[in-house]
């Protein structure tokens, strides 16, 4: 079901890109993931990229420099565009072929050296935009320690529903509103009402909130009415990106009642520029199997590669770093830390057998949100609702401020990366955003 | 806020194309719908069409034939494509210019009648698609009786949330499995669990039902974290049209706590092919008011405008004829009629001015689901959940058979117009689909 281990993940791989030797970049030659971009201030299309230490190899023009042939020429042409979508409408083959050839321009000795040079542009240099169209965007809710927590302050005698041991809880949200990592978020108003008012009011949340999250990017899809069964479905995974679910803690309990989250959700989420491949994400794949007692996954939902492979082991971190902070000079602050093999109930394979078990539709691009990542242990949670037990117990920030929720001008990074013995440490870049002020409320 | 009357709304118009005079067609030449169209069983490119009478004018052809100019030609030229959203986005003034030259082109004795003739294709030789591409579809919840009658379904002991009377309740829905009128829908499978059940079952859904909506389709959009006024929101709205969010009553009690419905509705969504112009629905617009003693509406819901005519007053129908019927020749049955005024609690205007109040951003081309709309009095639900209550009252059918909910093989049909005294009939056209069996559950 996952991609096999190749030549391209053998950990003693170096590149003639030097920073990419580096011990601790998140882009050695075993990575290469990809993004959307341009030079910063420039007006040129924008382009495929694929990183390499502290470099963007802009595939437009390696493939102008005629580096490729065969199926990763083909693969390559179809990233000559603005969109990973074509590329990720061809499917694994072609998506290997790539892997394969790209891994091998770029390796220590490759003759191709001097043809790239050209080709490279720095990403201190670079300018992201969304990697994919994204068609439509499902988030789900795999994090089973968030949602007991969450469950917890939203309904005390009732934390985790029966379902939710059977069903990978999903609900669609908004594409337009996702913007690329880096990108500004406002904060969204919205209607509140406490338990103690009597009615409810209209300004901006106090309550805003971030969600780390793992973004799937779906490759090839299904045909309306197709369902795509478990043993197939990471064949139609191109990779994964961070994903910060930003959310209004104050909106949510008050609209989502009976439909689900609506305007708590879809002023802004951002997701990471960098996607690291499925295949990229090989060696880090791990057995999955729900806790003992808990019910065995119904059929659609269960395969044996599910179980011998279906984990993901990836470090999770959050960063926080005030207006303040910022002036003064202070580094980010780690919020919390955890590991998605903890966190998570179900698997991607899974997410996508649900989601097309009734015969819905996935297209290239689309986006499958895993839901927050918190793992079981204190320190371990994805957003500040949990941290904070609803902002009950803020953070004391090194500025001398504190946070329960979101103050304007916090930036929030996420970050993760994948290591183990006897493959080389891959990691997902990051993840950021910046809190702007509500928008003024408009008379009528 | 809305259209004002102008001389297209005239009602003593007639057309040279005869049948559009006739006293019973939705299209008479006050109306000037528009659709995406090829002729049936050719390979063409999709084009933009114009009902009038039992014809189509194709758009391009038009154009082609040198019959508009300036502001008329520009947004003609707009509507030269495989779909509306380049029209969609140009706005009101250019859609008003298209509509009155356009009224003045196919109005009898216009002198372009001999360069047209050759532009029109009978609509009984036309096989429609989506009218736009859909980036974003939501759905709203707008039918209060709809929602009291499901409330008490669901949860007997509290049929109208609190929050009913003061937010518009929406959620996001899912976009790729929109089809256009006519396509057939496939049955889900999906997870059920009835009271009684120890644990959930996996299989065909048992209870699929329609629901009859009205969709909002967006006219130029608004740039992320700035909400549109209500004052102005109308100017975002291009159109209406027919739509049948066809639900699986039985999976959705199961999956959707906490986040809302998904797999019980993103199996397929239908959208009729005609989008009627929020300009041709200018004489049926009405004053709207909250019934006396419930909440008046936040002040970013309400503006004067929306008092005095955010109302839409649209009368509404649902069709079914099962496969016995059709082969026995029996006409499709009437299930229920009624009316929009008497079904919606809020306006299409609080419906955008609440989706952007957070800053969330619309596109031109995106889908704004009403809700089902059901009508106080019996025999105006529009759903089988509340005609046949649950199920347990079947409808007997003229075949001999009953339904509580749809079989396979069953085609639902959805029907709307407005008339009233002084304004000639307008229609919406006919939103159909047919129920095909649910897909073999797929080995792992």
């Amino acid at each position: 079901m996952t991609m096999p281990l190749n030549e391209t993940h053998d950990p003693s791989l170096t590149s003639w890109v030097a920073s990419a030797n580096a011990a601790d970049t998140d882009f050695p030659i075993q990575n290469l993931p990809f993004a959307v971009f341009r030079r910063r201030g420039s007006a040129e299309a924008l382009r495929v990229g694929v990183a390499i230490g502290e470099q963007v190899l802009d595939l437009t023009a390696a493939v102008q420099a005629g580096v490729f042939d065969g199926a990763a020429q083909r693969a390559a042409q179809a990233a000559c565009a603005d969109r990973l979508n074509a590329l990720m409408a061809l499917g694994a083959p072609a998506w290997s072929a790539l892997r394969l050839a790209l891994s091998r321009l770029l390796r220590t000795g490759a003759a191709a050296q001097a043809r790239l040079a050209g080709a490279l542009v720095p990403q201190a240099e670079a300018a992201y935009a969304l990697p994919a169209r994204i068609g439509d965007y499902t988030d789900f809710y795999i994090g089973i320690h968030h949602a007991t927590a969450v469950g917890k302050q939203f309904r005390p005698d009732n934390p985790l529903l029966p379902n939710y041991k059977w069903v990978p809880i999903g609900y669609h949200g908004r594409a337009s509103s996702i913007v690329v990592g880096g990108t500004p978020v406002r904060r969204p108003n919205g209607q509140t009402k406490g338990p103690a008012d009597e009615q409810p009011a209209f300004g901006p949340s106090r309550r805003m909130d971030y969600e780390l999250e793992l973004g799937f990017l779906v490759g090839p899809g299904n045909a309306l009415g197709e369902p795509i069964p478990i043993a197939r479905a990471e064949q139609h995974l191109f990779g994964a990106a961070l994903f910060n679910d930003w959310s209004a803690r104050d909106i949510q309990p008050w609209e989502y009642q009976p439909l689900g989250p609506f305007l708590s959700k879809n002023f802004g989420s951002t997701l990471a520029p960098w996607v690291v491949t499925m295949e990229a994400l090989a060696p880090f794949r791990a057995p999955f199997a729900h806790p003992a007692g808990d019910p065995a996954p119904l059929p659609y939902l269960d395969c044996p590669a599910n179980r011998s492979q279906g984990g993901l082991d990836v470090h999770l971190e959050v960063w926080l770093q005030s207006a303040r902070m910022r002036e003064a000079g202070q580094a980010p602050l780690r919020l919390s830390h955890g590991n998605m093999r903890e966190a998570a109930y179900w698997t991607a394979a899974q997410l996508v057998a649900h989601h097309t078990a009734g015969g819905c539709n996935l297209n290239p691009g689309d986006l499958l949100g895993s839901g927050t990542l918190s793992g079981p242990g204190a320190g371990q949670n994805g957003s500040l609702l949990e941290l904070t037990r609803g902002g009950t117990e803020p953070i004391a920030l090194p500025s001398g401020e504190s946070r329960g929720f979101l103050a304007d001008g916090d930036t929030v990074e996420l970050r993760a990366w994948c290591e183990r013995a006897g493959a080389r440490r891959i990691g997902f870049g990051a993840c950021s955003g910046t809190v702007l002020p509500a928008p003024a409320v408009a008379a009528a």
